[in-house]
């Protein structure tokens, strides 16, 4: 692997503090590299939240290596794996959280990382692999060393995991809110595809009605609306509100009904 | 415009994850820019916030481009702006945040830039136009290309918005808390010159006595003051204590009473 | 002092915002540092925390500048230093809060930062010597000219303070909760050398039981457990749950009873 990647970037649920750890890993290994965050906020040990991020945020980079870490496994036997794509390359546990963004890219080559091997670039803890395992990884795999930690294996032997598993079944659909932000908007899983194909023009949580609109600005303050958001999905939204708040919509599976 | 900036800094009400996306389309466009957050913590929609922390954060920077977006008509008409200043290049909506930064550093080209350009460079949604409109063009601008999707107009059809709005009727101060940081200091826009120029000596909200004092020492633990803070104007604060939550301050207009 | 360092690092309970100013000044005085966030959500005026965070995150850097900065006294008369070790230097005030980092690294030369002399790089404010006086006095040092804002003290002069103050009687050891982290681990001062000398299987708070385990999948989902964890010092968790919210464990002094 000689490809010259342009930063590293972080996508963990590991909050405050420990992200910055893993930077000075990095930097000791990886003088010149640039260091992005995408977030350390995914909610702890939200895998799927995770791979719907990942998916949604490697895409907009140039070609770089995506270190994601939503590790509830983390100290059992689970593998750290790295994963060569058609442009990036992307490190983390084993669990699925890769799998949709290396798909997307297209897979290359996979690799396991061994952990005594990385060991030696920070230190040896059961509970810490950020810092301990892939943070060395990344910085190693930047400077074109990554098969110092890491040997081939095959691709099959991947986890999967399915982010658009969502099911119509009459005026039902069957679905996931998969990231809930700061604004309370809650993005789900149904791609705009099928929003498209069902030629819906509005959805139900209880009695609540989320009419679809192109933007915010096409209802009132205050009132709630459904868009096709940024990530390509459907969303549901209140305008200069927040209806997470006012819904009580969380991360997790949901059923919507829909209307023509 | 061939002048150089040290750096692109965010100003947003984004929170988590969406700075991460819009700094993979700065780098892809622009690989060397130097990125820097100054917060994405603006309470949600509050221009006001937004625009009070972007004048009192750009001056502390050499010349740089400053990306800042509290952007409650996104999807909508209102138009996305380029300020060319004296030393400093603002992006964002014109909705009066940029504003009182601008005014501050010298005003000289206005331009509005035209979002079906910005769009080829990332996606094109409806709502995060941090990625898909200001993201481009800040990149665009750091490397001299801001022309490729901005055009200029006149520099009177910015909208405007006044900071210093504050008001003294009698013994009374009416007046914004526009910022309450993370150690319950309430900040007001109430400038130093206005406290100096009324002698005040000390502060009052409903019963409670903020004594005006040089720093927080100047009292016992847990006791109230009034000083003049970091943004140079009145900040209202309990001495290793959290003066929003004890007297429920929070940002907004207030009316503050003063004693000689 | 001619020693070239790798980055500035920042390590405050700043929260939001006052960050992104002290990297204004840095980068007009040392446009080329790199600068890496620490943490910046060290729980307000913690200084325990803080030095504690700052001991078990700089090892981990290749040489670099430290700003540490908990400063319940800014504005009062508490000195602000500059630590010479010998592979990093460590900016901050002079409370203790970068003693045990620096006795760890080795301790060479005390500086008195001059406060007057770095007020022209910023501005002059009581409330922010992040911004006023520690970021120039860190940027000014990786420019190889500390000398300009600093003058030499005895090394004797500087504030000390113990972080494994930890003492045990009969079943009791009396310690310290340095740190809850995001996943809601409660993390002690007690260090991994304790645990083995006294040859402990468990530990209780109240009539809760942690058994000691190697890592967290040793135990079932929702299951209490104490690990040595990454600071190399006994942690007490839930596996895949938030031991602080269920336990009620916040950072302070505590005593554990413990059993072989």
């Amino acid at each position: 692997m000689v490809k010259k990647f342009n930063a590293i970037t972080f996508l963990t649920d590991f909050g405050d503090f420990y992200p910055g750890v893993m930077k000075g890993v990095i930097l000791g290994i990886a003088p010149d590299a640039k260091i992005i965050d995408i977030t350390h906020g995914v909610e702890p040990q939200n895998v799927y939240q995770g791979a719907f991020l990942l998916l949604h945020s490697y895409r907009f980079f140039p070609p770089s290596i995506h270190v994601a870490v939503i590790d509830p496994g983390v100290g059992s036997s689970r593998r750290a794996i790295a994963i060569e794509c058609k442009n990036h390359l992307f490190i983390g546990p084993d669990n699925g959280i890769l799998y949709p963004a290396c798909v997307d890219d297209g897979i290359r080559r996979v690799w396991k990382i061994i952990e005594d091997k990385t060991f030696t670039f920070a230190s040896s803890s059961t509970t810490f692999h950020g810092r301990d395992v892939f943070a060395p990884a990344a910085a190693l795999a930047f400077e074109g060393k990554l098969e110092d930690v890491a040997e081939e294996i095959e691709t099959e032997e991947m986890k999967k995991l399915e982010l658009y598993d969502c099911r119509v079944s009459g005026d039902e659909i069957h679905c996931r809110i998969l990231f809930v932000d700061r604004f309370g908007n809650a993005v789900t899983n149904v791609p705009a595809d099928l929003v498209k194909k069902l030629d819906a023009k509005g959805f139900y949580i209880g009695s609540a009605e989320f009419p679809l609109v192109k933007t915010y600005s096409c209802v009132e303050e205050g009132e709630p609306l459904a868009l096709i958001g940024s990530f390509d999905t459907l969303e549901l939204s209140v305008r200069n509100g927040d209806a997470s708040r006012t819904y009580d919509l969380k991360s997790g599976k949901v059923v919507l009904k829909w209307r023509k």
